[in-house]
């Protein structure tokens, strides 16, 4: 996030406005913790990991009451426009802002899980994917070693991207995710057939969602015969110095951000679709599902049965 | 190099093909080190730096007498396509030999300096990248830590993209490619003005083909009057453990590789341009000159002035 | 592991000694997995985590009937010492072993929990430690970003050197240990405290023997009313390549473990203690218990309380 | 260094003194930028590379008249000891300071060199040399990939420690530093046995203070015939999280130097000698030179030769 938020600020300012940044995000609103971007305030900020800023998620901005307060610590500093970097419910609650006060806001989507419906990709995804690739190729040293069996679960809840890439970069043997059925039998036949060609060890992938990371691991004790042990990832998924391509597409997403609220578009989530910077409406993310890649679902299938 | 290694093995095994390897390149097709690819041969290595392979130029193979042998070798397997992972050169040297010979080839775009005419991307260069921007960030820590300017030299003979994106990720001053012509006097201005607003520490990074490594560093000691340091990157950019992004991409452009061979494709290189891929002849790139995309020459134009 | 296989292989040559390897422990001695050493079988394998031999428990070792023949399997090479690197099962399996046959061995302490009597350091440690490190310095990222209070449990059923070294690195607030009573009453009354003045996060480290990560977690949540998460990072503190200091000291314990047998030593661990290398025999090791550093002990108390 | 300032500081507190923090070294004592410790200040730092407080040299310091206002500077605030992290410079600059006004003063030894008499640490190398291990971990793949030769080298102008145990720790086939002769013929001789025997690359590393990074790798070519690179790894080195050896050895001397203090011990520097903490005399340091472990120049001799 840091990355967008230097990005954004720093973009404007060259377009001519003039830059704040909201501490603790809408509980700062609330708070009035808005201040206007000095160098110093965004210097050193780019290679930390979470946000400088600090994030929170705020009940008592739906009441209108706190909302009104916002508008007013707004009014006061004579902002007009507002960028905020999140997922569906940061969105959703500015897009009531809007419908209160007339604020318009541009959306920058940053969730781990990939999972925001009309973009292929989330600010974050890429430096979650390297971190479970280190801890899943550290993992793989030590299940070749002792010939085990691992299963590492990754986040998402609804959305199995972080799992399917992550299996696909480190050639993990198994992977369970919501979007594809999973038939254990005939991966246990699979998996049989490999050990009696000489694999030793084993390496499943499961997203959080799936709920299988216990079952899974049991499983392959009882149906392989394999010493099995479960890794959770957990938070470890969030956290790191954020990856060149993150802080590239954060400039970019940001720089589609100020552009897009210049030309007067408002309640709008910058996506970036087929290799291209667009944006949709609000209202069109809330009606429609993410839906991951089909070849990505595709290439998975097989490590699913 | 690995994954892509890996992935054109085991997808040309799935659609039927018996895939080999050769060990040391070119050199490798003269003395017959070819072997049948076996689950072992491939296994434990999409996390390994450098190539399993190994990779070696070869003058023999301009010599009609040695490419004559390298065939014998190939016959004698029943080889009867080639997936070359590498740049011009290789890619030059398989021409000759399907002129000579007849045997169709694609090739696999693989250099750190992303130059290859045609195609947006080549394997390797998200992985640099990320050393890269590892060293800066740290480097920024000293830099900071100390009062001190640094000048970092990133890999880059035509080509600035290495130091762009690498300036751009890391927050970088000054950077200096062969793609933009620069002006010391206004860098020089543009510096003095933000240390009467604080800086007190300076980052530039440099292209190795601009060649002014020592001199923009003996310069930001003169003309700016700080305690100035070069350090050049190096080979140190070469490894390291294919990031995420790479192990996908060499995944797609493998498969994209083989789909070409069996589709009778030939002398062909593999391209990832605006989010898509495809590919190229080797006519057209070698006539054509690779150009670093316009939005980011012009996004590093103010570093350099 | 790796750097001491390495290291002990090279020293035995230099002192005139024939090496060999014995690949997946106690099993390959049994099965005669037993290699000569060659410059090839362990070079480039100082930076790889886990080991390339392989490791395995094998029940049939416990019956003399495999024993002998794991014994024919050395006298047939003319293999007349051991070296071990493990933890008490296996110095207890070749001190049968010896009691058998009068082999002599001795044994290098590698136990991620630093948990062998005798020794103030198991190699691995560094390593475990170092991954810990990058793991909780990351969630501190999320943990400063969000507010949150997270519990990160490591490794450490009897012992919690891991638990209590990495909260002194990291700057945990809590530490719960096998070795130190903790008082939840005490330890809340001095976050309340602290909250009030300004913090706003929370870290927790907790031994796995300690039982305690998933009560804490929600006792978190519940006394401090603030959003806890527990992080379990199980496997991923196994592997990784190793640090520095790991490998030094792998080569001093190799070093030390070669020059043992050599003496005529037998059936002795080599340890360090208080910055000196020497070594205990299993029975001096099977009697004591092993005891974490009382500085260590008194310095974490006050975050277990 | 950051592991050292908030360890002091945190301890001093805990036994009852008031710490205060200068920034920018010298400089901000003779300039008064002296703050109080809050908990904000040295919060989340412990994982930071550089030191937050910034570090400067100061010629002003040579000069009475402005250690004249350090001095008042320190008794407006009531501070009557003083805690210096750095080397010999900074060391004899308290010493001066202690003949003119009497103010007490313990030193923390904190080079990259490693190269401070009477001490076997000094903060900093553990991390520096784990910086230096990844860059020639990830150096051999490309080396071992592309059958070539490298030469690294590494700080040390007159202390070999960094190259002598990077050496070992990554198993580098030549070493060259200032406290052992080398002898070009004979180590040709060896590497042209080795290439013999199957070698196809070779890694070299040079402490800064030899001179030799250039010409010997151009002698690698000449006279190996090896396609040789050089890198230098410059200020790489010095940043990077502290590893947690560091951290800890930081905790230990901070400790060490707060109770020396309370002693009522002055112008000491804190050493770590045969793995017990101690301290010698400003003049002790000043009369001695520092020598490198006398086993490990041993070992490394056979790399020179």
């Amino acid at each position: 996030m840091n990355p967008a938020v230097k990005s954004a600020a720093e973009y404007a300012a060259k377009r001519g406005m003039k830059p704040y940044v909201v501490e603790w995000g809408l509980r700062g609103l609330i708070e009035g913790w808005i201040h206007e971007v000095t160098g110093e305030r965004l210097s050193g900020i780019l290679h930390r990991g979470g946000t400088v800023l600090g994030s929170s998620r705020s009940k008592r901005f739906f009441d209108i009451k706190f909302r009104e307060q916002a508008f007013q610590n707004l009014k006061e500093r004579g902002i007009s426009k507002l960028i905020v970097v999140g997922g569906d419910g940061s969105f959703n609650a500015l897009n009531q802002f809007y419908a209160d006060f007339g604020v318009p806001f541009a959306g920058i989507p940053a969730t781990i899980d990939n999972d925001i419906a009309g973009t292929d990709y989330c600010l974050g995804v890429d430096t979650a994917l390297n971190v479970i690739r280190q801890s899943v190729d550290s993992i793989r040293d030590t299940a070749s070693s002792f010939s085990r069996a691992f299963v590492i679960e990754t986040m998402g809840r609804h959305c199995g991207y972080l799992a399917m890439t992550s299996a696909l970069a480190t050639g993990a043997e198994v992977c369970l995710v919501p979007e594809i059925p999973y038939d254990l039998d005939s991966i246990a036949e699979r998996m049989r057939e490999e050990k009696a060609h000489g694999r030793n060890y084993l390496l499943g992938i499961v997203a959080e969602g799936v709920g299988m990371g216990e079952s899974l691991t049991r499983w392959m004790g009882d149906a392989l015969g394999m010493d099995a042990r479960l890794t959770v990832l957990g938070h470890v998924q969030r956290g790191g110095s954020p990856t060149v391509y993150d802080r590239i597409m954060a400039f970019k997403f940001a720089v589609a951000a100020v552009d897009a609220l210049q030309a007067g578009d408002t309640n709008r989530v910058i996506t970036f679709k087929d290799g291209t910077f667009g944006s949709s409406s609000i209202n069109e993310i809330a009606d429609s599902k993410h839906a991951v890649d089909p070849n990505l679902i595709r290439l998975c299938e097989n490590l699913s049965r």
